[in-house]
């Protein structure tokens, strides 16, 4: 039986997580930087080495294909991405990746023939943290994004995406979305408590729940903070800031796994003598049904429109972005669940509380993902961690479920 | 008797207002910016053409001298700033320079001989939105702040104020402080409403009411924003806007003129779908009762103490700057009383709500200010606006307050 090799997939992870590192252990990797560039490069020249082909599409996404014996057959994917939270940590996105690098590495160490190409994908931008919104490059490739509107799109700086995937080399000639894909499969870290709690090493992802993005924006009128009385000022931060105590009561209240963030709270002109005239919000709101979703974007609604009202404030919400609740693909899951029981860990079915490239792909190819823990359910955060162990299991059942697959097809 | 040009005095403001305008005719002056540089070189010129001396001392503080007759006399000095907020107005601080600008001309224009010398100051870095706290060049002056301190603060990017100084030029070679003053008269917009609704035009200044700002950190644990249940987060963002909220209302309900301001409010990592684990915010309580200022702090010390706790957030919560209420100099303000008297203009006496460089200057040195209307109130604002008619009548009021001076003494 093919085995993975776990501690050159640990030492891939260790060797990496050098490019972007920051001094409390984690990664500052954002979609497009030098970092990212740094890392793409290591990417190429390890699929090089094994004699893969590399393509690269319009959007900057990677695919490394080792050849299968059928010629016409569809490759079996493995994939994450390797660009990181501004404080993120090793293992997000970079595990999937990585242990699809050392998958193809095993089949070749065993001689191993498949059917199938088995190939290795890198999506661009899936984070969103410098360009939003996340998971691009997959978007694209699913068609559910635009792909004109976010090359165009900007970060904080006026910086274009497109213009820096072209400046870092990595804008290819492949249209994105032109290839077609057998099936896609990621290894994920949870990022959240449940099987470290239950004490599983194996999550069977069944499907993800659903998110929706806003931007709001409150206007009021900048005024002197030693001698504008408080009853005639139009504070757009008190407005905000009551916004945001708002929302966090609302998903608390809601319960059932009810989730609301404000990632982004900017105001200006950002004096501490001046009362602020303008404040930027972003909200992301989460839930695993659809129709609870739709209650709380009404009572959102509702808090940003009475709460600006009383504050003599103006505003406008957008919705920019939303990704319905998913069921992966019942084959897939069940080659996950196969493989798996097959490793002897202890194992669970979870929904995806996080957004991932597999979500957007599952709308055009059969998909499946796999969860391991990570320490405290921690993630998007330096401390962001995982066992080596788990790591190995992970990546073991991985290669057992995309073998499934060859065989299966 | 002496008479100012009024259409000299506004041709002055508009003339300057044109450096560092933004596009709503506001202006963007911030201290020791390329634009600060700019208006310091016009000042220069204005002040060279008349024949005065000109020094700088070593914190950026010009002053222009015209000789009076008596060679030992301390100079009686007007002036103010010329740097304004990222989105000021065209007259906070720069009335004062240029309405000083004006009493030198008209001085010369009558042929006036004055026993002191009459002096015309440019304080540096009045308004403390690019380096923080406001009020450094008098506060130096007036050894209120130490000078290694100030000259060691940092703006957001990093930038150093010592630094900034020696870039564009005006680090003089005069220890700041070193030269003494008979006293200091300062016109300004009153930037607030009751001058205004009371249909006055000269407000006597009195004194000013006390302030003091504080810088406190909210620090919780980044975590992602999809996975991490509402009950398990620390939420920096949530913690600091909750402590915005009750700031707010702890004001509201004090009454009495009690102003509470949070200008910046920043949270890190600043990504849409992290919970934020660190936020900055400032506080700027104003009040012209010392007691109310006691109470306001600690009242603020158990509202962050207690948010925190409930949160299950640390902070640090630290008092930069204070400023005690303030009774300016009685043979002063009599000057200021009785020129306002002699110019057949509606008055009345005022407190200042907003700190100025004779709030420092008046620890050392008879000092008093003179007000005028400005429209609805509106200062650190880019629609901050003063009627012609006002601002010919304020610079009128404190040439006759300085030869009034000149005469007294």
């Amino acid at each position: 039986m093919v085995k993975i090799d776990p501690s050159r997939l640990w030492k891939s992870i260790m060797e990496t997580a050098r490019i972007g590192e920051t001094p409390r252990g984690g990664l500052c990797r954002l979609a497009l930087s030098d970092e990212d560039l740094e890392v793409r490069d290591w990417l190429t020249r390890a699929c090089e080495q094994l004699g893969c082909s590399l393509a690269v599409d319009d959007m900057g996404n990677m695919f490394a294909t080792r050849a299968g014996w059928r010629h016409d057959a569809d490759p079996i994917c493995v994939g994450s991405h390797l660009d990181t939270q501004p404080t993120g940590g090793r293992f997000d996105g970079i595990l999937g990746v990585l242990a699809g690098l050392e998958i193809l590495r095993s089949l070749d160490d065993h001689g191993v023939e498949t059917e199938h190409p088995i190939q290795l994908i890198n999506w661009t931008n899936e984070e969103g943290a410098r360009f939003a919104p996340a998971m691009m490059g997959s978007g694209v490739f699913a068609r559910a994004v635009d792909k004109g509107a976010v090359l165009a799109s900007r970060d904080r700086d006026g910086v274009r995406l497109g213009d820096e995937l072209t400046r870092i080399g990595y804008r290819g000639e492949e249209p994105c979305g032109r290839h077609a894909l057998d099936s896609y499969f990621e290894l994920h870290i949870e990022q959240g408590p449940v099987l470290e709690s239950e004490g599983k090493v194996i999550g069977i992802v069944e499907g993800a729940q659903g998110m929706r993005w806003y931007d709001l924006t409150v206007c009021g009128s900048a005024a002197h903070a030693g001698t504008t009385p408080m009853q005639l000022r139009r504070d757009a931060l008190v407005g905000a800031a009551r916004i945001v105590c708002d929302l966090n009561e609302l998903a608390e209240e809601m319960g059932g796994g009810a989730l609301a963030t404000n990632g982004v709270l900017e105001s200006t002109p950002g004096s501490r003598n001046v009362v602020p005239d303008r404040a930027f919000l972003t909200i992301d709101l989460r839930n695993p049904d659809d129709g609870v979703l739709d209650v709380m974007e009404e009572r959102l609604d509702r808090i940003v429109s009475d709460r600006c009202s009383n504050e003599g404030l103006e505003f406008q919400l957008e919705r920019i972005w939303s990704s319905p609740p998913v069921r992966f693909d019942s084959d897939c899951v069940a080659a996950v669940r196969e493989a798996a029981r097959r490793s002897g860990q202890p194992t669970r079915e979870i929904l995806s509380g996080a957004g991932h490239d597999a979500v957007y792909i599952s709308r055009i190819v059969p998909t499946a993902m796999i969860f391991i823990p990570c320490e405290g359910g921690l993630s998007h955060n330096e401390q962001e961690n995982a066992e080596q162990e788990h790591v190995a299991a992970g990546a073991s059942v991985l290669l057992d479920a995309i073998l499934e697959r060859d065989r299966a097809r």
